[in-house]
């Protein structure tokens, strides 16, 4: 079943390491099939050079893995969660790149310094709160969906335009219509916090672009008159 | 038409990926044939592995597109207005290379801090100032343009012994004779941001080289008394 | 002899280069029989694009040589003093990675800042004391081997959990199960250490990930309720 | 003439760029005939894909050239100046690489931090004063080879347990008993470079390894009770 969209799914975790966003076995992306109500998601634990199309584990969105001889990855109820909230979403990636690691770790925002993050995240990316004890020891991996839903509706941003986070002490997470624009939000959250990370190192105090830089950036790239690329 | 030089600016294009100045399209390199008053300039959007020598677009110095099926570069204006106010100008190239956009984001010059800037450079390579609302509102790109100009005129920088810039909140643009040229002084660009960022987590007061370095090490590669390289 | 353990810790030799975790020489691996006694070890200054199986010497843990022509490793008797005082190391790697060596320069632990560090090492990887002019003079590798087992056991640290360290002005070790997890750890390690800098480079003051993220992330990847990879 | 110098010297060239010490044409090995009185250099200017070993030039140590329709490299004169004065040097290397060039930038000595320094270069990587505008007015190059012999003599520096240092505001020459010794160092010292600044980053004020450490290791590789490599 879903043969088309797991062979997809597989591709696009294969961009990962081509990319350079992974080390070892430390990302996964999903796919969703929204008519159907099934995602497709990488297994657990399997290295990239191993990995096959056939592989890819499917699950529905109560979370019944409905085919598939290996175990999902271990983030699973994380992309469950995101797809249950966000109806948008048709793909999600998660990674441990190391700079957008680096904001998760230092609690911070990845802030939206230039037209490069314009013209993909409309504003700042998110950093979104630890966890608690009981959180954690309750259920973990879905919680920490949740607790990315949650971050989202309270400071009303969209997922739509801001296309990704990073969990505090953890790492970052991205989405997009289908998985492979999910990979490509990540790989540019992570070039925006090294830029980021760069300019600091210039200048300690530099601060946001102008809002106006942010609007016709992104506004530039996308919704209705959007006029980069080809019609 | 503009078959060769179409080749070139091809060519051009594809030495950014090669060079590692840019992530996914974030790029684009034109060349002029100043007697026929054409430019020519990569099309918007379009991946660097799929780019064909073909798909270049060619427009005049009023803008217009006269050949070509595809949009051009969203960045054509400013290739257009530095074309327009610099003749000396034979190619301009466009990236979002990281060190040079920290400089961009930080709103500072790249300074020159030692020989291998001198090479290349006569002096800092300036940050220019932000655009105002109005300016983005009536015509973005165009503006860009305007705004990198406006700053070489009344700073009294010439651009051809200063080749390059980086706008602030954005990113980098560089310049040469030919669009080869272009590149590849966008590529020294880089380098020497990543070496000032290196110089300033040595000695965060460190300055630029002294003016008899600048004076010899420019004077070394250009102008009628040049001795480096071969006849 | 042992002709199986030779090949794989040649083949583990073969992962630093890979894993960009040595430049020129500057590391070793070596693996051990615990029911024969003996281990296996890179020879000394040996180039990697040089190195064959046959080249790898092996050792008793008295430190004599039992078979091959060639000089062992001059970390050699580092190894042995790790293998000696803890029973549960299989394998062993020395390298000189950049930022993991940052750490032992700057004479301070890794901390543990996130889940990437939690699944690996349980808590922070321990920079090591300097050595003693007389440590050095008298047997400057067994001391080094000496002054980690004392670190490990006078602070209580599981060698099993935290399966590494840094010496202090010097370099990393690692270890592990195998002389292929060793090399994985020791890969860990070193990205760990570069998140780390990146992470402070964010927020100097960036603390440790809070420990319930360390229980969690480390006992989902290790132990008898482990469930991150497959059955 | 000088067939098997003059392919060894290209060779070692070629290293530059496979050892990613070099951007564009930003280097150059020479290697010399002690016998002969002759030294062997690369072309100025010269692209490196495109360098053939009957490219390279042969001068005398008054520096004359006696073979090759190429100029030699603009930095000639500096390795002229080395040789005459250095009679132990066999190879010479000047590169731009990125992280000894920040040191250079910053006038800093590159500070022995631990023992990746200490196993090649006994003691800091000295920062040669700039020259006065006189100096370089008179004889640039030539004066740029003088001024590192007056500083390693004036500081009863070796220059062979000291194979190089850093020109201020320039960039670093390496030296060693042949041309690929000279490249090898220059690489050491990039990697050392790269590693102090790393250093930093974790402990602003992070010194110097202790002295017993470089006696050691350095004494380790080098001298006649050097117990590091084969017989």
């Amino acid at each position: 079943m879903l043969e088309e969209l797991k062979r997809q799914v597989y591709e696009a975790n294969m961009l990962l390491p081509e990319y350079h966003l992974v080390t070892f076995t430390w990302g996964n992306v999903s796919g969703i099939d929204r008519e159907q109500g099934l995602f497709v998601i990488k297994p657990s634990g399997v290295e990239y050079e191993r990995l096959r199309p056939e592989d890819m584990v499917v699950l529905d969105l109560t979370g019944r893995q409905v085919e598939g001889v290996l175990r999902p990855s271990s983030d699973t109820k994380t992309h469950l969660e995101l797809y249950r909230a966000f109806p948008e979403l048709g793909g999600i990636v998660h990674t441990h790149s190391p700079h957008a690691v680096a904001f998760a770790q230092a609690g911070e925002d990845i802030p939206c310094m230039g037209t490069t993050h314009c013209d993909y995240f409309y504003g700042d990316i998110p950093c979104v709160r630890h966890l608690t004890e009981e959180e954690i020891a309750e259920d973990y991996e879905r919680n920490t969906g949740l607790g990315i839903v949650e971050h989202f509706r309270r400071n009303a941003i969209s997922p739509v335009y801001v296309p990704g986070c990073v969990c505090r002490s953890h790492g970052p997470f991205a989405w997009g219509t289908d998985c492979f624009q999910a990979v490509h939000n990540a790989a540019v959250m992570e070039e925006v916090a090294r830029m980021d990370i760069y300019t600091r190192l210039v200048n300690p105090n530099a601060g946001n672009a102008p809002k106006h830089y942010l609007e016709k950036h992104f506004s530039r790239k996308h919704g209705p008159n959007a006029y980069y690329g080809q019609r």
